[in-house]
């Protein structure tokens, strides 16, 4: 089958080079004479994809020496868990600042662990933008201010943090590596894989090192940050090909110019995108104009039939995975960095002409 | 580079012809238009691998219907701890059977979660056997008794279960698909994929029904079997490409007659290689006839340079990572489903003219 032009939200399109690269290595990787999935997590071969796939992050996100990298298994959603099991201290609170779902289930599973409080919402204006950071004060006996930097589902995007002295963290699952950020102003940036850095089921975890070490006695050792960082992601048998595929995803953006040349592709892309949204007359986007995410773009008509209408009228030009989350409805197109501008291009004829046949 | 032979203990060798399949598929998979690696857990393509891989593992291994099967993350060492987080009950122990590093491991974090007993070990003989089981006792208030089936570390497993009526768990990380098991003899099997399964990233648990949905309140939601149970795997994003993977490679087993006849190769392969280790005057096994490994092989010469020398010849010859595990020192073949006959007679002449070189 011709291959079709994939707004998946996660697992998401990867370069077609990417994807090309790994096919001609898989059955034998960097003439190792065996193929990566083959490959011992002790090997020399391994531990060469392993250090190369971490120092070119590090390059690309210009990520300070006192943070360590992580390749962790479980995802974003166990991270909503480690992350207070780790850094919760005991009689201090976890702030969370609630914009989607994604931060609603962190916070969940903070509940679980000890005491939090929600600094600021933007629920009741059904996430449609992120709420005013301004104005929020945060106690003094903050262990963190957890947010979510870009919010996959709702599509909107954080371009201020809350001012606190706590450690900001940030699941930037959707986000990691689409626009230059500045690292040390979190204390931690997490991320699973499956959307701009490779396959699922690595999560890339980004540490502070003075906020590892302090878990409680007991915690599973899995659970630990510090039994990664020490054993750097061997303490167990690390999801190998995941690692590697990361590594080709960081060489390919490396090759296009680094992370600024992407942020100006990014950019690029997602205006075309919003301007043919709000120029079109049957299409609109729900999100406020200066949250809007640069990755997830929801969009929709006035109607659920339209809307079906149109991701069929979609479909049969290839252009698939379209379909919005069922808590927003409508249509929403991830354009995460694999996507290159000509696909965007083809989405945006494709809704003027659908808007012509609704005339 | 031609291809090496790959005696990895895990990730290890897989079959070059699915190495081959996975690598003609990787850029357009089951003529989906897009990669695996790009396709949307929650689509039809994917949901279409991850039923068929399910089903199929039922089929080969004869798992009746009131077990779960789930594809998670973390790999065996998670299960360690969610063993315990959500099976040791309140005033009930957890019994193990220590016969080597892992389950001294498993037994480590059990003992983070509750009461445990250690109701045999075979520590003081070096773990180079299976303890008796026929004169062990279980105790009434018994949650689980754990073994490790197949220690891929010792090369040692068990033919015989111990007898009790709690639920026997069964880290069946290397042996898994090995050979022919009554499931219904265990409450629950889990394996890392990274042995006879496919790549690391998938840990396969084999669950009994009635043992899910007891977790005390307050564990993280992703430690929870009843999550992935009542999600069918989905509740958050699972490792797509390596249950693609664990497919092919179930495929492959079901293409030479499923897990009998995968069995009788293995008996095959791990007879050659013991009898050559028996015959020569200077290998040796350090294991228990009855109770050795049909996955992982140890062996040793009388002295540390020998064994060096012989690990030299050995990779001139293209045979590799024979090295054994730094608590055991020596030599060790793994030599899994995917290692053919072939490659274990090429071990075997490499070892009888090594020992020729030594007269
Ligand atoms: C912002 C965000 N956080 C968390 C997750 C959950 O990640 P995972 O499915 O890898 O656990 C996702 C997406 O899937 C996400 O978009
Ligand atoms: C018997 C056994 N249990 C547990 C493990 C740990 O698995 P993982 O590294 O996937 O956590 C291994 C091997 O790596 C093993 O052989
Ligand atoms: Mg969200
Ligand atoms: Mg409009
Ligand atoms: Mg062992
Ligand atoms: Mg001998």
């Amino acid at each position: 089958m011709d291959r079709v032009v994939n707004f998946s939200a996660g697992p998401s399109a990867m370069p077609l080079e990417v994807l090309m690269r790994a096919q001609s290595e898989l059955v034998d990787t960097n003439h190792a004479g065996i193929s990566v999935l083959e490959m011992s997590h002790r090997s020399k071969a391994f531990e060469e994809i392993l250090s190369n796939t971490k120092q070119l992050l590090r390059k690309l996100m210009n990520i300070p020496e006192n943070y360590k990298i992580l390749f962790l298994q479980g995802g974003a959603s166990l991270q909503f868990s480690m992350i207070p099991l780790n850094l919760l201290q005991k009689d201090h609170e976890a702030a969370y600042i609630i914009t989607g779902s994604w931060s609603q289930k962190a916070l969940k599973e903070a509940k679980k662990v000890g005491q939090t409080t929600v600094t600021a919402t933007s629920e009741e204006d059904q996430f449609r933008q992120i709420p005013d950071l301004s104005q929020i004060t945060h106690s003094k006996n903050l262990s963190y201010v957890h947010i979510t930097g870009n919010n996959t589902i709702e599509g909107t995007r954080f371009t201020h943090l809350p001012k606190t002295d706590a450690p900001i963290i940030n699941d930037w699952s959707s986000g990691i590596l689409s626009e230059e950020i500045n690292v040390s102003d979190y204390g931690m940036i997490y991320a699973g894989a499956q959307k701009n850095l490779g396959p699922s089921g690595v999560t890339v975890v980004i540490i502070r090192d003075d906020l590892i070490g302090h878990a409680p006695d007991g915690l599973p050792t899995m659970l630990n940050y510090e039994t990664h960082t020490k054993a750097d992601s061997l303490y167990h048998t690390p999801p190998t090909f995941g690692i590697y595929m990361i590594g080709l995803m960081l060489e390919w953006i490396d090759s296009l110019g680094g992370v600024k040349e992407v942020e100006r592709r990014n950019r690029e892309k997602a205006s075309l995108l919003y301007e043919t949204i709000d120029q079109s007359t049957i299409f609109h986007s729900p999100v406020k104009k200066e949250d809007r995410s640069l990755m997830n773009v929801p969009f929709k008509t006035d109607s659920v039939e339209t809307d079906r209408a149109f991701l069929h009228f979609a479909a049969a030009k290839q252009l698939v995975e379209l379909k919005g989350h069922r808590s927003v409805g409508g249509m929403r197109a991830s354009i995460y960095n694999a996507m290159p501008l000509e696909h965007v291009e083809r989405l945006c004829g494709a809704m003027r002409e659908f808007e012509e046949t609704m005339k």
